[in-house]
């Protein structure tokens, strides 16, 4: 034990243990699941949590398109094995995060639940809570919406295999919350997630 | 915007930036990437650190083999081109650690200058601090130490392709900190970091 007396620092043998990372951050870490389609209002829920969580000095990070399609993920395409890839890890940071104590909050399609209940599954091997919300608007209500102009592109011919157009979006059986954005607001949403994460002792009221 | 009064939550329009995030968790986003042959000290120095970290109430996260080869990589082999795309993810995923406000502590031989610098670059792109750092012991010295019998079985051609081996190291030409571990205590190099860190402004002493 020379090197404590040579440098003052201190430490014990082994690794440090997520209990005690999540005793220095002051919370649990979880994985919030968006899922639904393009125009349900996922990322719009996701922006809203964030600052609401980040208000209460509790930490979140959001994963979307933005910093995982053109990132950890640029070098897949639209193909079955490539969705499930793209999906596949997705799962797998947000385990990492959870892991680290950070609510993580993702807003991407993932249509399957063969996908999703992969990466449900990853955070059960580590007792990690993983938490889905099926963000719901039906179709008709998502398109009019559009906000990156693709369902008009979908319905040219101009984009292929796009969900809910043509390509399936098989919607959850059994998510921990079921939000219908034609009926709620965006905060009504927001507020249906905090009571979600209160009620799991998560992140108290 | 009903839905503020409706829910009694408040969010503003826009995302909520890095630098918010980082006031929020009380530190600066950071990844500290360690490179060095198997033995050189790598995980023992990265398993001390993120301690001495948590004792200051920072938070810090290690990646290494155990929660990335068997997670997010495990799809990959050792293929030139799968070692390049395993560096390429967890440059990846630290940038996104960071962004997130955390200090990432990585241990991955990451033999390559190349792919070393793909990491770095990944960050520089988002203005995220990388700091490099060689943790440096001559061969005979790491064989020596062998702690998972490695050497001694891509001695006897049980492994093929092993760093330092049949492989190559490609040393560091301008990390931001090198440590001779054949001549410093874990203290001492763990300290060596701190320092760096309070240098840089990351970490204040």
């Amino acid at each position: 034990m020379a090197e404590q007396v040579a440098t003052n620092i201190h430490w014990h043998e082994g690794e440090i243990t997520r209990a005690e990372r999540e005793k220095n951050m002051g919370q649990q870490g979880v994985t919030i699941w968006m899922t639904g389609l393009s125009g349900s209002g996922k990322s719009t829920i996701a922006v809203a949590l964030e600052q609401v969580i980040a208000q209460r000095g509790r930490h979140a990070y959001r994963l979307d398109g933005d910093n995982v399609r053109h990132g950890l993920n640029k070098n897949l395409g639209f193909s079955a094995d490539d969705r499930a890839e793209n999906i596949r890890r997705i799962g797998e940071v947000t385990r990492l995060f959870a892991d680290a104590g950070i609510i993580s909050i993702t807003s991407f399609i993932s249509p399957y639940r063969a996908d999703r209940d992969l990466a449900r599954a990853l955070h059960a091997e580590n007792e990690l809570p993983f938490l889905e919300v099926y963000v719901d608007a039906p179709l008709d209500v998502a398109e009019s919406r559009d906000p990156k102009g693709l369902y008009k592109k979908a319905r040219a011919g101009e984009i292929k295999g796009f969900t809910g157009i043509d390509d399936p979006y098989e919607a959850p059986e059994a998510a921990e919350l079921h939000l219908r954005t034609d009926k709620l607001s965006v905060g009504d949403s927001v507020q249906k997630i905090l009571d979600l994460l209160g009620t799991r002792g998560i992140l108290p009221a």
